[in-house]
This record gives C-alpha cells, sequence and structure tokens, in this order.
C-alpha cells in the first residue's frame, strides 16, 4: 500500500424526507444564493422546498439558474458577478455534478482576489493554489454520479476545453441525498450515473496489483452493486432501496475512499473529456466508449487486475489470466449495453477523419503522459479512439 | 436502507515515516500534553520520536503515562487535574485504544466546566450532553484494533463498571497511522486486533437484511481480509503489506462507514465487556467466545444474515439456510481459534456459580433490552454466557 492522506469533512444527511434539515444547516441570517440547472428542480418541486425551508429563517435569498452541463466559465463567471456585487456568504447548489461542480468554481473565485479578472487560472493552477478561505458550499443531490457532493473536485467547459481543478477548500460543508428526488430523471441520466459510478471506481482499481485489501474489496463491492441494482434501478424508478443504493455507492465511488494508498488510471476519463468537448457527448457516454476499448489495447498492462475483477466480480473462475481478461471485457461491454448504453463511438456519429482534432486536444491540454504508470501517450491514445470507433 | 448522518472530519496520515508530519499536525506555540499507556512506546522509541519531532517548533510539552488498558476514571482525572494546572490545549495521544479513549475522555472532561467535580456524569449522559468546546486531540497509533483513531466514541472504567461515552467533539483532529509502529506488538495483541476488527464489522452487519448493498459488500471485504491476512499478520509481524492492511482495515471497521444506515447489534460487545470489568479478559478476547454463543442462542433472528454471510465470505453455497449458518458459526469459532484465541469462557476459569455477578453488572447498567431489536433481556443474556462455557 502506498502512504497516503485521507480527509473528507463532508456530512451526509442521506434519506428520504431529509430536505427539512436545511433550516439547521444553512446559517441562519446569512445572504444565500439558490444556484440550479436547466429547469427540472424548479418543474418538479424541489426548488420550492429547498427556498421555504430557507425562508424559516431570517435570510436573504437569491436564485441563480441555468447552469448547464459541463458548465461553461462563461455561465459561471454571471453567477460570480452576483455573489460579489450582492455580497453572499452561503451557496446551495441544487442539482447534480454540472451544478455542484460549477458551484465549487464559483466559491473558490468569489474568494480568490488574487484572481480576480483572471479567473480562468484557477483552473488547473487551482489544484495547487495556496488560497485562504472560499464561500462555504451546501449541496442538495438531484443525480447520482458524480460523487461531487462529497468530494473537492469540480470539471468546468472552457470553449472546447473540458477542464479539472481541486481545492480542499470545495469540500460541501454539507450534502442531502434524498434518493427520492432524484425518482424523476429521466432513464437516460440514470443510466448515466451507474456508467459513471462503474468507470470512477474502475479507474482508481483496475491498474496493477499493490495488495490494498481494503480498497480493492470496497471497489469490487461498488461494482457488483452496480450490476445488481443498475438495470432495476433504471427499469424501476421509484423503488427506494435500488434508487438509494444507487446514490450511496456513487458518492462513495469518489469521496477518496477507495482511491487511498493504491495507484490510479484515470485515462478513461481524460480520453472521454476530449469527445465531451468536441461532440458534445454525454460525460458517462463517452466513459462506455473508451473504458472497452482501453482495456482491448492496455491489456498487457492491465491483465494481472482484469484477471481479479473478472473473477472477484463476475465470478470468472476458468481460463488462463488473459481468457479471463477478455472475458471480463466482453462482460462489462454487454453490461453498458444492458443499460441502454453504446459502447462505439461509431454510434455517436465520429468518424476516423476527426480523432486528430481529438489528439489535438490531448496535446493541448498537456495530457501527453497519462495513466497508472505515465506511459499513455498520445499515439497510444489515437489507437484507444480507433478502437473505440 | 435507514436515513443516517454521516460525519466524520478527522484527518489520516497512513504510511510509513509519517511521523515526520506531527510539527506540522500540532499547533505551533500550543501546550501540548503527550499521553502514552504502560511504557512501551518509551522502551521501542516511538515517544522519543514523537517528543523530537514536536520539539521542532517553540512548545511547551508535558507528558502523562500509565494510562492502563480499560483506563480507569482515577487515572484519567490525574492527567485532567493536569491539564487545568498547565493550561494545556492540545493533547496528543500515542498508543492503542485505551490511551486514545482516556485522552477522548479527558479532552470532554476539562473544557466542561457545568460537570468540574462531577466528572463521572460525562459517561453515559455525555451521550446527550451539549458541551461547547474539548480540547484538541491528535493521535499516533501504536496498536490496530479498536478504531477510535477515526471516531468519537470511548469506553472507561469506573470501578467494576465498563462504561462507554460518544461525543461529536471528539472526532481526533488528525491519526497517524505508521503500520511500521505496530511490529514491536506482542502477538497476542495483534491477534486482539484482528477480532476487534472482526467483531466491530460483524456488530454492524450481522442483523437482518435490509438491502444496503454498500455496507454489505465493504463489511463482507474487512471481514474477508481478516481472514485472509488475520492470521499472516500475526505470524510475519514486520511483513508491510499485511500490517497495512490490518490497520486500516480496522479503522474502517469502526468510523461510521459500514454502520450508516444499516440496524446494529453491540450485544457481543455489552455482554463481553461485563467479563471485562469483572474477570479481567482482554476485550477482543471476551468477543471471541461471546460471538459464537451469541449467535447460537439468537439463530432464529439472524439465520437469513448468517446464510448471506455463509455464502459471501466463507463460500458456503450449499444445504438449507440453517445449514449455512451452522456452518458459518462453525468455520467463525475455528477461525478465531487458529488465531490462538478460545472461544470457551471456562478456559479462562470462570464457571457457572459466577454468572449471576455478570448479569448482576447488566442489569446495573441498565442493559436489560439490547441487540438490534432491543429484546435480548438479562435472561437471553444469560442462555448466552452459559453457552460460552
Amino acid at each position: 500500500m502506498n502512504n497516503f492522506t485521507f480527509y473528507n469533512p463532508t456530512k451526509i444527511i442521506f434519506g428520504k424526507g431529509e430536505l427539512k434539515q436545511l433550516d439547521d444547516l444553512v446559517p441562519k441570517e446569512s445572504r444565500v444564493l439558490v444556484l440550479y440547472g436547466g429547469g427540472s428542480v424548479k418543474k418538479f418541486g424541489t426548488l420550492d422546498i429547498v427556498l421555504n425551508e430557507l425562508k424559516k429563517s431570517k435570510r436573504e435569498l437569491f436564485e441563480f439558474g441555468g447552469i448547464e452541463p459541463n458548465p461553461k466559465f462563461e455561465t459561471l463567471m454571471k453567477a460570480i458577478e452576483i455573489c460579489r456585487k450582492e455580497k453572499i456568504d452561503f451557496l446551495l447548489a441544487v442539482g447534480g455534478g454540472s451544478v455542484m461542480d460549477g458551484t465549487k468554481f464559483i466559491s473558490l473565485a468569489v474568494s480568490a482576489s488574487d484572481y480576480f479578472g483572471r479567473e480562468k487560472d484557477l483552473v488547473y493552477s487551482g489544484r495547487g493554489v495556496s488560497l485562504k478561505s472560499a464561500l462555504p458550499i451546501g449541496t442538495v443531490v438531484t443525480l447520482p454520479a458524480t460523487g461531487s457532493e462529497m468530494n473537492s473536485g469540480g470539471v468546468i467547459t472552457l470553449g472546447k476545453d473540458k477542464l479539472s481543478f481541486n481545492n480542499i477548500l470545495t469540500f460541501p460543508q454539507f450534502s442531502i441525498l434524498d434518493p427520492t428526488l432524484t425518482y424523476t430523471l429521466p432513464a437516460t441520466q440514470v443510466a448515466n450515473g451507474v456508467v459513471d459510478t462503474f468507470v470512477h471506481t474502475i479507474e482508481q482499481y483496475l491498474t496493477y496489483p499493490i495488495n490494498a485489501t481494503f480498497q480493492d474489496r470496497t471497489s469490487e463491492g461498488i461494482l457488483k452493486s452496480m450490476l445488481e441494482i443498475g438495470k432495476k434501478t433504471i427499469d424501476d424508478p421509484t423503488n427506494y432501496d435500488l434508487r438509494a443504493n444507487l446514490v450511496w455507492n456513487s458518492t462513495m465511488a469518489l469521496n477518496g475512499l477507495i482511491g487511498a494508498g493504491v495507484p490510479q488510471d484515470w485515462s478513461i476519463h481524460i480520453l472521454g473529456h476530449e469527445l465531451t468537448a468536441i461532440f458534445g457527448i454525454d460525460h458517462a457516454k463517452t466513459l462506455a466508449v473508451i473504458l472497452p476499448a482501453l482495456w482491448k489495447i492496455r491489456i498487457d498492462k492491465k491483465e494481472e487486475k482484469l484477471a481479479q475483477y473478472a473473477q472477484r466480480v463476475w465470478h470468472i473462475t476458468t481460463g488462463t489470466t488473459r481468457e479471463k481478461a477478455l472475458k471480463a471485457i466482453q462482460k462489462t461491454e454487454e453490461f453498458f449495453q444492458s443499460l441502454g448504453i453504446t459502447t462505439k463511438l461509431s454510434d455517436y456519429g465520429v468518424t476516423e477523419n476527426q480523432l486528430d482534432e481529438v489528439i489535438e486536444g490531448l496535446k493541448r491540454h498537456k495530457f501527453t503522459a497519462i495513466s497508472e504508470t505515465s506511459d499513455l501517450t498520445p499515439d497510444i491514445a489515437k489507437e484507444i479512439y480507433l478502437k473505440s470507433l
């Protein structure tokens, strides 16, 4: 096991009906900006409940809607202006990963006076920047997928660039996870959440053996959970237990727990982000396309852990290590397909001659030596994209 | 899944050589009381390293040694006097569960001015008491077992009573877990740590099915880890990976993670505490005695989860539910015995006619309706103790 630091101070309030705790969780007499996305939280009444809870104490309430999927820097800058003008002192994100990620960026940028006028520099450089403070955040989660409700990272969009940041100051103070708030999600978004949870786990698990039993077993548990409940919660969206298990597993898949002390890959995400930035394909759907292709190209490096995955998650007990690995790749593709998600990039109309632009994106973002062993070059990435077609 | 709150702000610093972070973790210019147990941290040099690290900044250092296993209220009161007299503002526990639990009690009592002169009332009533603050705590863990390094609870001894407390203010600010610091432990203490970790997990897992997939799978992972590495790390104490896995699994077994949103039992601990208080049997060794007896007496209530445990942890796939359950109980007993720990209370010289005093203790402590379904009465406890002989 590698040395590590684990720290996660977010308070989780989990379960149906727990929005009633909002009035106790958000500071009294604060100036609160409530942030949300495209309107479904309005349509299905979640926003009204949130605002009514907040009105139980003397607070000044402001709203900022319209944070889009893969939130744009320009959109977030508008919220940052509001925060500065209205002297907002608490941010409440109501939505999924995009709203939460965007809110985290806002929280950093509002407070980072050194960066006024050049907020773009907080992305990337934001990873290491030693800011003193950020606006406190709470979240109400309406889409289980990204784990953003219990971590300190985010991804935002700058033009055609999808870029990440991470800062210890952006852990939400609290997150309310009420599975019933996700009942109204379209099936395709639930399927995305299942795949996102699955691949978050894979990025931290499927590298090379390092003999970390808690991390391996817990990752395998999340993967098995997704196999067990993924399809069912898409087909039966108001079954509380199924949905609660999706919500809690998705939080656990990216809160630092399973990645502590083990090598991590994240190539699938990095290669996928380029596809979202250029072709607008849903984040999770890019992961389903890249994962099998990457495993096929990188099988020599990942074979041993793939065989462990085959055995423990898929109960594939016969065959050579290579045969087990190949069988597990096939099974994983079939799993994604069973959720209604294709594993072929060409199904999105992408053709071979468009891949040069994708590779240029990787290079521009300096992703020239990625993976758990820092040896996945743009040339290998090209092979992977070709394989994914 | 039940509704729950999960909150755990302790920062974990894990790995060999990490004591060097102490100077950054403990506030500069503070007045620090370093607390430890019977002297092994002195003998093996851990205390010297700790003190040298702390001396790197301008701090006033005080020491308090001699915190015994199952720490006594009277001992802890002496440390509380020192804290008040010397205006200590940071407590650093260097040791195992007893030192950490004792330090937590000290941290509460020093600050609780309402309780001056009646600090005993902080036990039990400490669960609900609304204190404003407690002295901040850091820990350096030298014995993997209790999970105290990453939770807010503790157990101390008052006369012949072993009593617990829990207060959100007593989460350590940080805990340093360097597996190499545990290499010098006697084999019997390592075996105790394996059993303690195992039974902490069982208390939160082996109740009745509630369909919480993350919690179940993670618990099963910890149990499988203990089967895999338990005996090996006793026999091969300086194997880093084995010991690191024991340390990390033991922390994860009692930090709130696997118990969130599921029913919990804790009868094994409660029945065991009485045996430690009266006969002085090591805590973990009481658990190994009570667990099989309790399962045999309570098999009707626990049969379904026992069969799940049999199947997923022991790979027992044939037979009826009852047969699987019984087989799993037998396997668990054999596992404890393989670690050199008996599962028979009579091996400690305890006889049937001494059990009335034990039952009286349970009643005095108001443990008259315990377990996940609050129906384990003193009469049933008597049956369990008899079965354990």
